[in-house]
């Protein structure tokens, strides 16, 4: 295979794991399911047997630099790059493409997520493997798909062709978060897969599809990655970058470019969009409770606690999330979740950045 | 009127207040409804118009002594009394009257619990006052009546008879905590008060009593009276009081003795059982919430939520108690609060005695 690297996404400011989850600390430097490594740990852990450490590029804001230092000391210093402001996924591939190019004149780049769960990693790699494969062959843009296990309603799905070939297909379209009555046709048709943002392709695809597509983007990128290595690079970063429209790749690229493929996964994915993942990814007891932490539970059911140095007591409760943190206790009931949001916001009216 | 002395009953060791209250720090010491006074302050607060500071005398136990002296530093501390054991209130009272009856040879003594709440203190003390009047004509027992305002399960009740002097009756029988249908008949019948464990008599009066009613206890508090001041108190208190049977003032001289009188208050009284005790004391918000610390609430209603120190935020919950410590957060169904004893009971099994 050709020289792999991999470009992992952490530049996100989720307010959907507050208390937990902080404007300077957000989802993927933590832990949220109470094991001892954080997301984006995991997610490079989870590479070292593909990709090198000096092959793996981290994109993410200047306010996470350092988190990003300290929580992975393997990665070099120059391959942590880091955005002048947000603006959404293609700016951040293109930004991360350029400055790959600088070393290698052709790679695979995998693209990822840092802040989503994988239970089966074996099984992981051996999709991204074959992803790689179908990258290759031609100028092929392949994301990864994930096999439908329920009718969400809260991700885009992937409609792909027929194939002769067993495990690779040919993307037919990209479609937006369903309603609950189409997301349960996707569901039995078979013909969808969940869009994880997950992408194999090569260097020179990905740039050549920017060239024809994000032509905006494409010309900020050239002097970007001509200045790579001078002391004019963070300001030419800057200059361009600023630039750049808000875009996804998946609007901006993965919807009107040719040659799309899809590979389905089944390796335990999670996103870890909401309190509620913790009871996908861990096991619960007997009465339906997660207990992380430090916990004594009473007559309670079908409840997540997410505990911090204090004990939790739940007495009679059910359908909750309970997190504790150094400086404030959320308790919400399971459906309401979304709802969290509005917390920050309360808090943001009465300037209260401490909490937030 | 005849010198008015009072008695302090502080030794309770109340569980239902976890995790505000614990073994080394009860209710009485707390100020559970927010305000900045606990609830023995209070208790002596609204007696200074009537009994002075150094007539005052509080009962409670080895542990809670410097408790007693930090909280009211104006009583003196040869009135503070410690019980070398719980045993209930009879040997409680006879302890006080013992050691009054070496500085008077007569008074009037009320005897009062430290951990209820009073909200019309002038009411309460015209209340007394009759009751004090009441108890020096003739060597009468009278106990402060609660008129009724709900049909309550969890008190005992107090039948009086008609009456042709107004406010002052005699009692026919104490009764015990009746079940609901009962509960709403006494209600109805308007012949009972709730038994608030408020008694007013004359020294001799009750010494009296007890040398009838329970010559054992009365036979024990003579060498600790004469022991009174001297080196060997302590070491006589120890041997006679432990010997004394457990037993309540209630059983023991109210339900056998003669010339039994209640005088019903409406003074605002709550014996503050539990944390639903919050709802009635204090006024809840639009919402039907006790909000009391730092506290964000979300599509939140019926609840009480006691804050600490951290911020406490509540999204889409209903019908529960949240109580937040330094090391520990209790949330409990309103209706679950009887069973926060068995959250103590798990961390006493676990050896967590740092916690209870």
């Amino acid at each position: 295979m050709m020289k792999t690297t991999a470009v992992i996404m952490a530049g996100g400011r989720g307010e959907r794991f507050w208390p937990m989850s902080r404007m300077h600390y957000p989802k993927q430097f933590l832990s949220l399911t109470g094991g001892g490594k954080t997301m984006i740990q995991l997610t490079v852990e989870r590479l070292s047997p593909m990709v090198e450490m000096e092959d793996i590029y981290i994109v993410t804001n200047q306010d996470y630099v350092e988190l990003v230092k300290e929580q992975l000391p393997g990665i070099p210093h120059s391959n942590i790059l880091a955005e002048p402001a947000a603006r959404n996924t293609a700016p951040c591939i293109a930004l991360a493409a350029a400055v790959i190019s600088r070393k290698y004149e052709e790679a695979l780049m995998l693209v990822l997520p840092s802040d989503h769960l994988i239970k089966y990693t074996e099984m992981f790699l051996d999709v991204l493997g074959r992803a790689g494969e179908t990258a290759e062959k031609g100028n092929n843009l392949v994301t990864i798909g994930i096999t439908p296990t329920y009718p969400e309603t809260g991700y885009g799905y992937i409609q792909f062709a027929a194939s002769k070939e067993q495990g690779v297909y040919r993307v037919d379209r990209f479609v937006e978060k369903p309603d609950l009555e189409t997301a349960k046709e996707y569901l039995s048709s078979g013909q969808y897969l969940w869009n994880s943002g997950m992408f194999v392709w090569k260097l020179s695809t990905i740039l050549e599809n920017f060239r024809l597509l994000l032509p905006e983007i494409y010309a900020g990128i050239r002097p970007i990655a001509d200045a790579c290595g001078t002391d004019m690079f963070e300001e030419t970063l800057r200059r361009h970058f600023l630039s750049f429209p808000s875009e996804s790749v998946d609007y901006g690229i993965m919807e009107r470019a040719e040659n799309i493929y899809t590979i389905p996964g089944n390796f335990g994915w999670d996103d870890v969009g909401s309190w509620l993942a913790l009871e996908r990814v861990n096991r619960t007891n007997e009465y339906g409770n997660i207990a992380l932490g430090d916990i004594v539970t009473i007559d309670t059911k079908d409840t997540i606690i997410r505990g911090g140095k204090r004990l939790i007591a739940a007495v009679g409760v059910e359908d909750l999330v309970v997190v504790d943190t150094e400086d404030a206790v959320l308790i919400c009931a399971k459906d309401s979740t979304p709802k969290i949001k509005k917390v920050i916001e309360n808090l943001k009216i009465c300037n209260r950045n401490e909490l937030i």
